[in-house]
């Protein structure tokens, strides 16, 4: 039992998520919640005005999970090259542990996702501008050339969608070739960032077309 | 009709087309695709010897329609970067006009592909090896990096989902965005084959980690 007069939306989050996990997201209701938590559904609604508010918030919990420790790194100093290595494969680890240690989780939150594309635009431009912040620290640096930073950014985050798009999670099992495709990609994109940027588009006339 | 002495596989894979397109991948049935022909089903199953085994060469048809103009490409002579450019853009163009030009029947294709894995499999193998082959070029031509070749082509397919996997077809429909997000991620990967490599793992003790 949670006294009412101190429940925390916090709670009543963390009840949702037992909820949706023992139930999914189309028979979870407001009532399981509220029952989990030993008060009325009336409390839960003081906080969360509407089911939908609340599978919102649930929502924008879990996608927030990700954030903080790759902020921490989007902000760190030091090379910029190393920083943006360890914030991709920060970013595919945690996907990875998602979608494979709780895969009922995973595919309930899917769902969430699916409904609130708006959060979900919010959670992506959140991640690229993080990317965009340690690509601008590479160029003020010198260690990366001077790329433009935003589209540039854009570009890795899309670049890297097979290591954190849910829609590949079925490749993510194997440990070993996601790994080695991770590692060739950022190669790839790891010379593109310090390669030679401002002749990039063929010249007119020189490809024989 | 169609005079059953003469009636080739072709024949046949265009009416299931049709049919596909009519009635769905649920509902389509061979006695549907023969009576389109006017032949028996008996016709139809000479020629394959099961639904599934018509489904599955239906597939196969539409995904080799990208493979002829494709491969023209990819064994042209002429600079590597502009050839990996073309051929990147037809396969986006082409995967952006089953999408929206015809997205019943796109839809549709979606389920026989979802069914048939090995087809896929061996459709994405093929367009890879494309891919080597100009990295390949551009490699011997001295107009890219040393790169290996057979990695980084399978980087530079995965790089570019955005813009070939099916799973990303809501976004084409903003073509000035789509394109704008292509030339940026282009731009970082045409950098990235000319580009530093060699010396893309960060030097031991340098991260200060």
């Amino acid at each position: 039992m949670t006294p009412e007069t101190t429940l925390t939306p916090e709670q009543i989050l963390s009840a949702a998520e037992d909820v949706l996990r023992r139930f999914g997201p189309a028979k979870a209701t407001v009532v399981d919640i509220a029952r989990s938590l030993g008060v009325s559904h009336g409390s839960v609604y003081r906080h969360f005005p509407s089911k939908a508010a609340l599978r919102e918030a649930v929502t924008q919990r879990w996608l927030d999970q990700e954030h903080e420790s790759l902020h921490s790194i989007s902000i760190e100093t030091g090379p910029a090259g190393e920083r943006l290595h360890r914030w991709l494969t920060t970013l595919f680890a945690a996907k990875r542990k998602k979608a494979l240690v709780d895969p009922e989780l995973f595919a309930t939150y899917l769902t969430l996702v699916a409904e609130h594309s708006g959060t979900v635009d919010g959670h992506l431009q959140t991640l690229t501008e993080q990317i965009a912040h340690i690509v601008q620290d590479g160029v003020w640096q010198g260690e990366f050339s001077p790329v433009p930073v935003g589209p540039t950014a854009r570009a890795v985050f899309q670049a890297t969608a097979h290591f954190h798009d849910p829609g590949y999670a079925a490749e993510w099992a194997d440990e070993r070739r996601s790994k080695a495709d991770f590692e060739a990609l950022w190669a790839l994109l790891h010379a593109g960032l310090r390669g030679p940027w401002g002749a990039t588009e063929p010249k007119p006339g020189s490809t024989g077309r």
